[in-house]
């Protein structure tokens, strides 16, 4: 879904019903006047701030909800049963979320009887046996200093009625899940199956994909430790390249459908001579391929960077690789393609390279969370928490623009994100690694 | 000067004079379709995207010309000579984007005469028989890796005449300047010194300030890594504070006037409990004041965690202290005087305490920057250049809400961006700290 | 005590009785072949190894035990109780250190009765009401990787008497003792109190000093994690003389009495110009002064860097300063001290300086260990719950000659070591940094 | 060559002749009394010093020469040519060795004739036309910050008649050569050649191995750096395995023949619960057999943490599988087959698991040193030189029980270090992991 077309009632976000009068709300701290700043839904931010005399605009313009303390809140927070849930592939700053999301809870809403569900969907199925997790700010004191996932995740679908079952067994009125793309579709479902099942339970969902790929999520947190991660591992690239007679680093990134990670951290650590991402189209053969040009730059360099995205070239695995447990389509492994394709074209040319393939993927997605990071999943875990206390379902917390809002979850899963040829960024990778056209006509 | 006043007339950037035919520009990658984005000065980027039914925008409201390349360009690449200057203190990132502006100048407009002036404004002067730094791809090559400023700096302002004459005996044709707000109102004032002399000489500035406290600038280059490092010694202190016996660890952090760092670094690493910024006022006396506070915390949990920004309490200094050699007020060092007030006041309680006061700030400044400054200052260098190239004098390039935008000098230099008590990154850290209120009434 | 006039008498290494059977030995791994190494306490390591026709050795020569598992060991695990203490100043490693003597009692000899105490000898006091710490593998799991020190610690001395009834009290039969020259000269006494007492009470010690300046111990743990974090803020200190005209870093390193960690961060980082330890004279005026050779090197290279341990330079400080909490004779601060004096020589000489004055103390203490002190504290912990174990007492375990031995308390506390003028390494820090004699004849 | 067997007569290193009234040495800094520390040829350094009443020892005990200045050198300083090359694969801290060399041939020497051979053995052979590198001060500067190799380097031998008659053509008197075990070889025969045709040419040697397999060598320079990255690896790996169901971490770690980096990293990081190295022999199968064991551990604890040595387990390979360029035996890819078996393993139970495989041997092998290798390397610098400079040839310099000694390339090539599996460190792996037999009886 594009952002021009959207409309004002796109833009909606459920709430669970009538608000109450706050009963936890931000007592710790008495009467400071500081703390007296609530937010009303009537304070939005505009999606689009872009304009051109040739820009039409839809009048109102689209606006997102501001997220936010608000006044009043929907749950009792003596009575209230939270529980989080983290899905998917590993990602920095999730145990600062955790964190962030469980210290609020206790602390500004009074809010202890919180419990954290092992291994993502899994956790909610009797038959995988996972016990619960109690949270309370004791438990996950330190946590985010450390990477990996406290609650462990798990990737692939679970059957939306048995997750509700456990949800209405377990008696929550309040569920954070926190995941990419398949654990929206997930949480977009599970809300359907409460509304038809009339349950008082609130849905808060925090986008997490290191790809940083979430439609009207940008960025998404631990994409900056991504980027950063990733820049040592070009170094290191970069160091064998030019340590070895035709040296050549490959170094192959994160990146399923969109080359955010390759891109930014090109930028990071200018190195790179080639940068493939998965919304540029390239050849390997023909007079522009690839292969052409890095023999060009080896003969005339000594040396080249390569860096790919994990979904770039896809065109050159034909068939249908099928899914996996995730529901994710099979990517071919471009890295160790582009390895044997250029070892056999230089090897044709009778040209000594040498080449190093890196693939630092699980070092990246493994570590802890940057500064930055950290401020955000921090931020990101209060904001949730008044979300959801203030009775808002179906929808997620993210930036936007600089400022924190609600996305209802269909707009959020109505496409994804991608790397635009003409953007900013992509124009910026061309202009610092001099990368020229690799399609041929 | 407040966003909510301005209007359009504020946001004209000069430019020098009618645009020529581009000669250089673009003509590496030839025919690529992706090259051929340009920007009109007709695209802008709205300054304010909050809204509410109670706010009143002007018609049409503030917006900023939307920075990057334009089809046509003032200077002939292969006649003009540029000058670079990096002036007041050091900060992550200047490398970087020093590095940047060079290629960007030598391989998109082929422009290859490009002279580094030495240690800041000092390098106009002739009595200061400071050398001229020849700045080419080879000379560059490597220097974002490294902190330091690769052209030196230095504080203080110099007669602008002399300036200019240095810029006219050197032919100058386009000055980048980066530097904080001295070296903006001096860019100011060099702009109407070249204004009054009819030279066609353009003066582009990034801004520089390790403090993110320029207006209209969010964020500034540096801060993240300044954020980044400053988090460590959050966490030494942390270690110290609660490896003794009554264990406090008092940390001081940049911020002169704007406590953009301490809060940030405080809630990036919140073990925090009490962050002092300039914006925010507090007592160290009195029922409610800090010291208070302090032996509350102490007695009950058996340590702390004391962040400051160097502008904190400088109510507690009565006289005026003069000012330094760039013309900025001196202050009083609030780290000294809260360690010695802490002492002082637990020896009367006879409570053992032991203070670990930590000062990181040349640590601090002196660091290679991080992946996300790396790329901010890659694309800033990218950026000027652009403007530069297409004439653009008496301006700024920074981020705008995502953006990359131009900002007239006499906006950014009207009053200084600080942390408002009620905005949402104070909040996170009240939330985050459970900092109490600290001004009695 | 130097070297070449110890003999066998001075080896000894008491231990407490008869051993017994072992019965909770390395059963864990059963009948495995390489677990049936054990140590026999003929097994030596030469002390010294340099030789030459004109040295003369005692026959035998002196030996140090070899450390390892004893095939009998003295104590029933089943009924042990073991204490824990760690003193004085915080130091890279102590948690590792700490993990690894829980892990090795509670796994290799099955003891799981083992108690921390808080704040070093204070937590034997009982005035100071700190709590006992139980420890177990589940407590310390994970703490090796962060710094601090998890039992905390205290400066200071304790009554003998009242430490040894409190070891009586909580029935302790194995103490381990982690602190520096002060620990282990208490220590020394406590067993002294002991067998006065004729209690089956071993006390085993672990040095501990980031200054790297006992007797016998070399290196100590921390001391290359304290090399590495000092680097990085000579990086900074050189980074910050480069970037300003007549810029001068100046950096205060630990080292009370020996410059170890000056002269290794020194060769580590070979961009300083003087290092100045407490071993080396120096003068500060006069034709070859520090002061005087400063100037020169600002009139010719425009920057230094110049780094001091804490207790170089003493002779400036005339009078005596008194001891702290510890007993350690106060040093003048050689840091502030410099700085004064630098700038007031340039000012009379009317030359600019840019002095950046760093002091990072604070935090190298704090930070985790690096692997290299992960792997050494943990090795340490394996041997001195081996040697405690085996029933040895009044002696310390320590790495020498790149073997693990058992070294007599009162070897280690009869002198410091310190950097000899006439080493390798004081002779390559000559070498690598050109630095002049700075002593006036 | 097994110590025990050495003779002193294994232990001459060649000198070239007579050696010269030194004309060039320390006549920097004048007269300092420091400085006039020379070795003599005299001095030695046992090569044992373990004892016990059992063993024999030489009469003379074998003995190495110390390292150091000599007060008479070989070389005219102002007419002497020389060499450097860095022969096979990237290490940690070669950078910091090269400038080193440079340095102190340079300032100590006034040596200021050198050049360095480009991409290893292939810079003497005319057909790969690769230029010289001239080597000064101004070139090295700073190099040792960065990681890779500033010469470049290659694997494989070339033709010893055409490097030597490179060498005369090239007028060179002093060759330094850094390599592993061919180089060293390699050396060898260049040294027999040189003696053959009776030249006045040195050959010194310092050991590279990022495995530390060298004999008489330990450690080896980039070792402790490996070992410091290493750890990072299996810190990924434990969060990724702690992350999943079934979570099973697989690292693969350098390591050809000897296990010594899979042991350091794992004693560094001690969530490892199988180490694997070519020197302890294991079994997949079988009910004490590596699948066996680690199906026990899933089932008890959910997760696994398995670092293999690239070298272990090579008896799963049953073909010869041939060489590479440097002549090395190609080994069977253990990371690769270990991660199918193990899958395979646990499909036919019917068990998840989620096995992550991480292989980080070439971001390892480029980082930069850390300060201890910095330390190392540039002291090994001091040392070649100094032995060059006297006049030594055919020999290494290297540390050995702490003191920088030579060692005779014969000793060194006569055999590999291996990790003993009576060892301390092997013990100390095994009781920190726990690690069970795994071989069947």
């Amino acid at each position: 879904m594009s952002e021009s077309v959207l409309t004002q009632a796109d833009m909606v976000i459920r709430t669970l019903g009538p608000a109450k009068i706050p009963n936890g709300l931000h007592t710790r701290h008495g009467s400071h006047p500081s703390l007296n700043r609530y937010i009303s839904d009537e304070e939005k931010v505009l999606v689009n701030t872009l304009t051109h005399p040739s820009i039409k605009v839809a009048d109102p313009p689209p606006m997102f909800e501001i997220a936010g303390a608000r006044e009043k809140i929907f749950f009792d927070p003596t009575k209230l049963k939270v529980a989080i849930v983290t899905c998917g592939g590993m990602c920095p700053g999730l145990n600062s979320l955790l964190r962030s999301i469980v210290l609020q809870l206790h602390f500004m809403y009074g809010v202890s009887n919180v419990v954290g569900i092992k291994y993502g969907l899994q956790g909610f199925i009797p038959s995988y046996n996972h016990h619960l997790v109690e949270l309370n700010p004791e438990v996950v004191s330190g946590i985010q200093g450390r990477g990996g996932a406290f609650l462990g995740m798990s990737r692939g679908s679970q059957p939306v009625d048995e997750v509700v079952d456990s949800l209405e067994r377990l008696n929550i009125g309040l569920l954070f899940m926190i995941g990419g793309d398949g654990t929206l579709h997930a949480a977009s479902q599970i809300v359907q199956e409460i509304t038809d099942r009339k349950l008082k339970l609130s849905v808060v969902c925090v986008p997490k994909t290191i790809d940083n790929d979430i439609n009207f999520v940008d960025p998404s947190f631990g994409f900056q430790t991504a980027v950063e991660e990733a820049t040592y591992a070009i170094w290191g690239a970069h160091n064998e390249a030019k340590g070895a007679p035709g040296g050549i680093g490959l170094l192959k990134l994160m990146g399923r459908h969109s080359g955010f990670v390759a891109a930014h951290a090109t930028l990071a650590m200018p190195e790179v001579n080639f940068c493939l991402i998965p919304e540029v189209d390239f050849d390997l053969d023909g007079p522009v391929g690839l292969l052409s040009r890095l023999s060009e730059r080896i003969a005339q360099r000594g040396h080249a960077v390569i860096v790919a995205a994990e979904g770039a070239g896809q065109k050159f695995f034909g068939k249908d690789l099928g899914a996996d447990a995730s529901g994710n389509k099979r990517l071919g492994d471009i890295g160790v393609y582009l390895k044997d394709r250029i070892n056999e074209h230089f090897t044709k040319l009778g040209m000594e390279i040498n080449l190093k393939y890196i693939d630092p993927s699980y070092l990246i997605r493994s570590m802890p969370s940057n500064s930055g990071d950290r401020i955000y999943t921090t931020m990101l875990g209060h904001y949730a928490v008044h979300a959801g206390m203030a009775g808002k379902t179906g929808m997620l917390v993210t930036k936007w623009l600089n400022k924190f809002v609600h996305v209802p979850l269909h707009l959020a899963i109505a496409q994804r994100r991608q790397v635009k040829p003409t953007s900013t960024i992509w124009q910026a990778v061309r202009e610092a690694t001099g990368q020229p056209n690799l399609l041929n006509y």
